[in-house]
């Protein structure tokens, strides 16, 4: 599993309309070949910011799959416009045996 | 359930050794009242670069409990020595409703 993580900064005093545009975005990127899971977090100490995590089966699924498809257009007007700076977007693997 | 976000950047040629003083620190977290799980996840884009996510019951529980205990000292004494830059730390709170 690959976890896509990335802080999304939202532009001043669009913080709601970024939340209702997330939840129509939502379904959009789930049905893309080997999602498997989201969750956008409010940050406490900048609550102008959100912890966005994506767990995807591979890397692909993302970078080639998603980003590829007319889904991710979709994500895009909904969404790119709120960002402010652009999210600067990472993947990680597995955890470290602990 | 909060959760606490840094992004870990460790010297250069220091992996392995951080890797084994994680190994070592997690049980120390593990013990802290309202700790509730820790993941630490490589970067796949910067392999000099790991994600580190604690899940804590409250956000107090990180920033007194831990943060004033005699852990935390023995935490910054097999951790901090690795980072550069020292990392930011955030906390997040429920994910928003999909």
């Amino acid at each position: 599993m690959i976890l896509e993580q990335a802080i999304l900064n939202i532009k001043k005093g669009r913080k709601s309309e970024f939340e209702s545009a997330m939840a129509q975005a939502v379904p959009i990127i789930s049905s893309s070949p080997g999602f498997l899971g989201l969750e956008v977090r409010p940050c406490l100490e900048n609550t102008s910011r959100y912890l966005l995590l994506v767990k995807w089966e591979r890397l692909e699924d993302h970078t080639e799959g998603f980003r590829n498809s007319p889904r991710y257009q979709e994500w895009r007007t909904l969404l790119h416009h709120f960002y402010e700076p652009f999210p600067v977007v990472e993947h990680y693997g597995d955890p470290l045996p602990s």
